[in-house]
């Protein structure tokens, strides 16, 4: 009988534990297994999964350097009760665990690196072509984006009417699915393309449902439902890269209610050791973001006109960082939400951005070829990618551990302010072209005062430090911004 | 004595009586003179006013052809009792009376001329040297403006430090006003200019208090802001291109209260027989314009980011035209509300128009003489001007009547639509940019569509009839919108 695992294994890596097992019946319900791992007092009970062949797995992430040992318990004799030994190395190079919520409205690794979420959205890429994934893949590693939000299922949409290559379980449309047998092949790919994201620095923002469905996985009962979390759960709990987005849409899934989303997260909750991020994405309606299993909120926005404006009311209302997970898509297809301009794009990431909120983007220009950055990967061709690129290497050049709205008082009505008191200071004019404005940096501090175009992508330093009230001449152009970074504290 | 009327005057002219009376006291306050006016069974009682150097005038507004009879009444024993007849006659070319509210939110001149307001700003443009006036008239003269928004008094802020010419009383600030002894000369240029907006089509949309002072106007007690009134009133109420606008943000205006504007807006319906429009302005707390008196709301913007977009909403919560005189100012000097681009300014123009409503323009270019049109007039440099022009052709090419918001149902959540159904539609496209379009034309009509670049200036037909839903090919470009026109009714 097969039984293998590494015996080491770095930090923050997904560690797979290989065991042989029945294949007669319908292993995915009639076999469990699961292992405790130990190290020390804690302890951690995980789920494994059947992956087709006579195999199963057991994934484990280690978030402690040293020997871990562990015991498998299954329904199996034979498998039952074996046991091993880990040794978890010091983390790779660029490995820092996954990403949690950090000082209330942020995010930090889970070694407490800084992680500033800069989303993008390719719906079902993992659903296309081959040669259409690698150059997603391509796209991506060129770019500023470090988050994807991405379904399991396939999707059927306007631009998108392919068939995918791979179904998620056993069966035909035509046919009926077996919602009790996942295809293992399906999930390996899912698994390949997150484990390829997590090698160019991407967060896999998975959206475990969503409405735009011909093939009826958006209408499964509540066990196959339940069944198909269980298992996705025990695939994929064991990824550094991994965020649950519960749904797209939650609202428009005509056959679920609260009630079925609240029992999604339970088993999330339950089957999910590591405790990724959560969230839940609405259309219209915001889901109640204050339930305690929501880490953070993504957001849709609810108004045509004003989207990240609003993040700091977001904030206000949820206490939870803000993630405007669609504020519409910089493209050029027939929908409002689909055909805002880079600028727009740019300025609704930075309006977020001085609010203390994380701007998502997507992409909708409309190709001979259906291919949509937004739903299908691909290319990007729009105007607003490299502008948030230098608004990354902003906020990244600025304090550690993100930045929060700022209240200057009434004389700043029209000029929101995002950064660190008496540190660090980003004023952002966006729609207004004014050729000048007196703002004020606090007199405890000589300041470094720079003039970024959020649009030219270029940042001009005034000469000299400045304290107090300062008049910064503009060049009466949309979308400048003013950065003052604290040189010294005036003693 | 002297006692003298023109003998004709044609209908909606105004029409003075001037009589020779006591100068000695102060007859301001000792004289009352006034006239009643008879046609037919109509009848007007207008009080009259001292002009200086013992004359007294009483302004007359014919609004009936045919012979009118007068009898004027004063406690001086003289004029007591004095009469004539004055023969009115059909009205001289391109005179339509003073405007009204037609059809619950849109405006027409008395003989039903329709009116489009197309407002711009030009605050204290009297109490400039007589170049800049000249200037000022002869640029409206060349614009698609329509209104005018100015003040009385002159005005003390930001870019406007020089001291006015005229004051409106005897004394002067180091050594007090007389607020009883109102400057005749003063009302006199005011007439002039307000005449002047008459020959070029423009209305006059006074503003009668403001807060922008450095003289006291904005601090008068009550005796005196009542005199002021009825004196102000007794002297304009004659003029046929005249509206009240009691006051730019009112809520600014801290020595006042809501008693005193109720008070004043009482006095005006006193003394002015014909009925002119009536509004009040905020800055931030809109009025009540639910009162009978306020015949249309004056609205500043309350949002920074969404202005015009809510002009349906107003609409339905007032029940009387919105008119948004301040929905920030093309420009660019320091403060949000005077620095927008002349694309917004046209945009929020577009978008107050299809729900109904009409946007007012006004501009803020610094320049080194201060010579910012939103306050001191002269010179227009901005960019939306020609754009708020083509809008007012297409909009004068429109129904007769102005149009409402078309409710389109829910596939129309991003694309306003206004016009008068089953004739005539104005989809706008706004901030998206859109390479196509679905949209519908009732299918009872066949409609001529074409493609309108709101910022090029351009008509583009679709050749053809359309009826029922038609896809219309756009340059995803920004600032779209499509008209179509009934062409024939099918029947």
């Amino acid at each position: 009988m097969n039984f293998s695992f590494p015996s080491t294994v770095s930090l923050w890596e997904t560690l797979e534990i290989a065991l042989e097992g029945p294949s007669d019946g319908n292993p995915f319900l009639d076999v469990q297994v699961s292992a405790r791992f130990q190290f020390g007092n804690r302890r951690l009970d995980i789920k494994g999964f059947y992956d087709g062949g006579g195999v199963f797995r057991i994934r484990f992430l280690a978030d402690r350097q040293g020997t871990w040992d562990f015991q498998i318990s299954s329904n199996v004799p034979p498998i039952d009760g074996l046991s091993g030994q880990v040794s978890v190395t010091a983390p790779q190079k660029d490995r820092h665990g996954p990403v949690r919520v950090s000082k209330q409205f942020h995010f930090a690794h889970e070694d407490s690196t800084p992680y500033l979420p800069v989303g993008t959205t390719c719906y079902v890429w993992t659903h296309q072509s081959n040669a259409l994934q690698k150059k997603t893949l391509e796209t991506l590693k060129g770019s500023a984006f470090n988050k994807l939000r991405m379904c399991v299922f396939p999707k059927h949409y306007d631009y998108n009417t392919n068939e995918p290559t791979l179904f998620p379980f056993e069966g035909s449309l035509e046919d009926g699915w077996d919602f009790q047998k996942p295809n293992p092949e399906f999930f390996r790919h899912l698994e390949i393309q997150i484990s390829a994201l997590k090698g160019i620095g991407v967060e896999a923002d998975l959206i475990l449902f969503h409405p735009y469905d011909r093939w009826g996985f958006s209408k499964m009962d509540a066990a196959a439902d339940d069944f198909y979390l269980r298992y996705l759960t025990a695939r994929l709990a064991a990824f550094p890269n991994l965020w649950w987005s519960l749904c797209n849409e939650y609202d428009l899934m005509e056959a679920k209610a609260t009630p079925d989303w609240e029992r999604f997260a339970k088993i999330i909750l339950e089957n999910d050791p590591w405790d990724h991020l959560r969230s839940i994405h609405n259309c219209r309606e915001f889901y109640d973001h204050t339930k305690s299993w929501i880490t953070h909120c993504s957001i849709q926005r609810q108004d045509v006109y004003k989207t990240s404006e609003l993040t700091a009311e977001w904030r206000e209302r949820w206490h939870k960082p803000v993630v405007i997970d669609e504020c519409a898509y910089e493209g050029n297809i027939n929908w409002g939400w689909g055909n805002i301009s880079g600028e727009e794009m740019t300025r609704r990431f930075w309006e977020g951005a001085v609010r203390g909120g994380y701007v998502g983007h997507g992409e909708t220009y409309l190709n001979s070829r259906e291919e949509l950055w937004w739903s299908k990967g691909g290319e990007l061709v729009g105007s607003s990618p490299p502008r948030i690129a230098f608004l990354r290497r902003i906020l990244e050049e600025g304090p550690q551990g993100g930045i929060d709205p700022i209240s200057m008082g009434p004389a700043y009505w029209d000029l929101p302010v995002g950064g660190v008191v008496d540190k660090f200071y980003l004023f952002y004019f966006g729609q207004s072209q004014p050729s000048y404005r007196v703002i004020d940096v606090p007199t405890t501090g000589h300041y470094r005062v720079e003039i970024l175009d959020t649009w030219n992508m270029t940042v001009t330093p005034m000469p000299g430090l400045f304290s107090g009230k300062l008049k910064v001449e503009l060049p009466a152009r949309q979308f400048m911004a003013v950065r003052a970074t604290l040189a010294e504290t005036i003693l």
